[in-house]
């Protein structure tokens, strides 16, 4: 095994399958973005670190951060973004990973997807994008704050800021659209809307806080409407987590106007989402969100501990239990858009 | 003179021209929004009162109010919104009037533009949409503050919430970009791009306390690549204040990514505004913003206060002085776009 200065090498012990996985493989489809090792949504522990590294120890439990937190660069220091400079991420959006990789394959470079690469026995991380957690927590359960939970929860909670006694709506509920639905219902929202065109969804979202479910395929008129006829005018949030600009745009004109926040948390970049300027200038805000605007590093031990404090539901979020092996399968399994989350169990090597 | 229940009749002073009256004119041209009798920005005089009205008597100095303020409705109870549920704009904004006017021209109805038309000796306006003001204030100056001057300072202070030391583009140095100017000015910004594709505004503009000029013909490059380089990623607010779908994407994308905040201020329901989302996703926020954010009966006298105490200046905004005889003329030379603002003056009846 080599050593890299200032980094960690990991061994993933449990990953999630998260719908940007997909994305990169059937839609987004860069040119430049394979061959690539998938995955971003894991759990494992640090078989050995390189020369500096002194935050961590071979034997810790830690996730793999997508977003780093280098705690040095101007983002880094500013409270209102978790947006790192060091990460992959930079300009480098369309290829979903950074210039250079550890990975080969019979001497050929292949790609760290995301930075983290967790569809891997190993992996080899920057100190500044992996979070130490508890070492009581469960690998093959908060793997999945690695991405989906913590960017649905942290989309209500930290972007939209979800206020008592409102009135929210979730479009998709997948992982990410559930754990918005969960961090409304946690950030005291009365009323949240789940909307998904696959009903069988709406018992898992139940499960999380749903009070209402709206099918857009049961409507005729524009979904948007028919919110606003169910609330006085819309909702107070609304969340994307669809990946689709066309839903994009239902949702932001699904709020009140006034005061209404729409946040984009599905990822696409392949058209442009659009709307009437009259839209915002009658008072809607509309926001993205990265990893639920949490800073990685600070945020995910503590969400570690919300699970741990049972503040946060993981368990429930889980459908599938696979192996490595069957990665292809659960990729499928997820394509036909049946299932909630998938969490793809490895045996330690 | 017949006297309307709960609605005060209002000497007009002086109004002065705003692009919305020529956007209704030449550019939105609905065909249920005419004949109207056009201005929204004016300063006049009580003459009598309607049966029930206790706020106002004969003889108060008041500004006509495009955004009513009743101070009952969930809209006016909400401090996050200044749009209030009773005035005209519910549900006709296209029309740009209510349907019930009190202006007929041979028998046939005359709509009241946007709810006042100013550009008339006389007008008819119920009490929720009157603020008094000042009694010393000079009606020739605190006119603007019906419209332009109150849209571009408060989309500034109160809806990009403009922060000290940051650095501002303001994009269209009309009345309502030049306060737009003034509002970042007044906020603390360290750094304000004023952008025009007339160079003729730039004067003007470092009179409201612009630092830096851009004009987009002098740039082969997109204007938001042009602000990304002369400010390491980007503004940290930008406003719109053109009406151009176009300007409205550039000024988005001109923010600096993680924590940058676009306001929509130019007025346009013809054309989709689009982006891509990642734009957003990166952390940018996209708002909107009429009349400033100002709850317009609290506001406006505010601002007159503003005015007489030196804190907000008014004076530096007029181009030109005309009559209500020349108002043809006055639009035209706004359509040709060559001058800052126009006060046009009535003489009173
Ligand atoms: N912003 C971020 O940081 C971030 C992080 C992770 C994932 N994502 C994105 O979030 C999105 C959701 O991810 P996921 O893993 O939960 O996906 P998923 O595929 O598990 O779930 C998507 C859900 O959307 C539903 N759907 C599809 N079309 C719909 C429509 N027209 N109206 C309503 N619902 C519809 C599907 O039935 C499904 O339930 C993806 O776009 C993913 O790329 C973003
Ligand atoms: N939201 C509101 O409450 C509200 C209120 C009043 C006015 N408005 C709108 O604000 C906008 C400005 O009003 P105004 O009276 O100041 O208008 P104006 O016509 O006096 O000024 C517009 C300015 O934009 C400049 N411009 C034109 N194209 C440009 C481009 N591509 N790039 C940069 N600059 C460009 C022009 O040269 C001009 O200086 C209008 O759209 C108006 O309808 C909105
Ligand atoms: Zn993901
Ligand atoms: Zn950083
Ligand atoms: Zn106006
Ligand atoms: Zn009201």
């Amino acid at each position: 095994v080599i050593v890299y200065k200032m980094h960690n090498i990991v061994i993933i012990v449990a990953t999630g399958v998260c719908h940007t996985d997909l994305y990169h493989l059937f839609e987004g489809m860069h040119k430049d973005g394979f061959p690539s090792v998938l995955g971003h949504e894991g759990a494992g522990i640090v078989e050995s670190v390189g020369p500096g590294v002194t935050e961590f120890q071979p034997g810790d439990k830690v996730i793999p951060l997508f977003i780093s937190q280098c705690r040095e660069c101007r983002f880094c220091k500013n409270p209102k973004t978790n947006q790192c400079e060091k990460g992959w991420a930079s300009g480098r959006h369309a290829m979903m990973a950074s210039a250079d990789s550890r990975f080969t394959c019979k001497g050929k470079k292949v790609l760290q997807f995301m930075g983290t690469s967790t569809f891997s026995q190993y992996t080899v991380m920057n100190q500044i994008a992996i979070a130490k957690i508890d070492p009581t927590a469960p690998l093959d359960k908060v793997c999945l704050l690695g991405c989906g939970i913590c960017t649905g929860f942290g989309a209500a909670v930290n972007t939209a800021k979800v206020e008592p006694g409102s009135t929210c709506a979730v479009f998709g509920l997948g992982a990410v659209g559930l754990a918005a639905v969960m961090g409304c219902k946690s950030a005291g929202a009365k009323r949240i809307f789940a909307v998904d065109i696959n009903p069988d969804k709406f018992e898992k979202a139940k499960v999380f806080g749903a009070t209402d479910f709206v099918n857009p395929k049961d409507h005729d008129k524009p979904i948007s409407q028919v919110l606003a006829e169910m609330t006085n005018g819309g909702v107070d949030y609304s969340l994307e987590c669809v990946g689709n600009v066309t839903v994009m745009r239902s949702a932001l004109e699904s709020c009140v106007k006034g005061w209404g926040v729409s946040v984009l948390v599905g990822w696409t970049d392949l058209y442009d989402v659009a709307t009437r300027p009259i839209q915002l200038i009658a008072g809607r805000t509309w926001k993205g969100s990265l990893f639920g605007g949490f800073k990685s590093k600070d945020g995910v031990p503590q969400m570690v501990k919300a699970y741990l404090d049972k503040k946060v539901k993981l368990d429930e979020f889980i459908t599938h239990n696979m192996t490595l092996g069957q990665v292809n399968d659960a990729i499928e399994l997820m394509k036909v858009s049946c299932i909630c989350v998938l969490c793809v169990l490895f045996s330690l090597a």
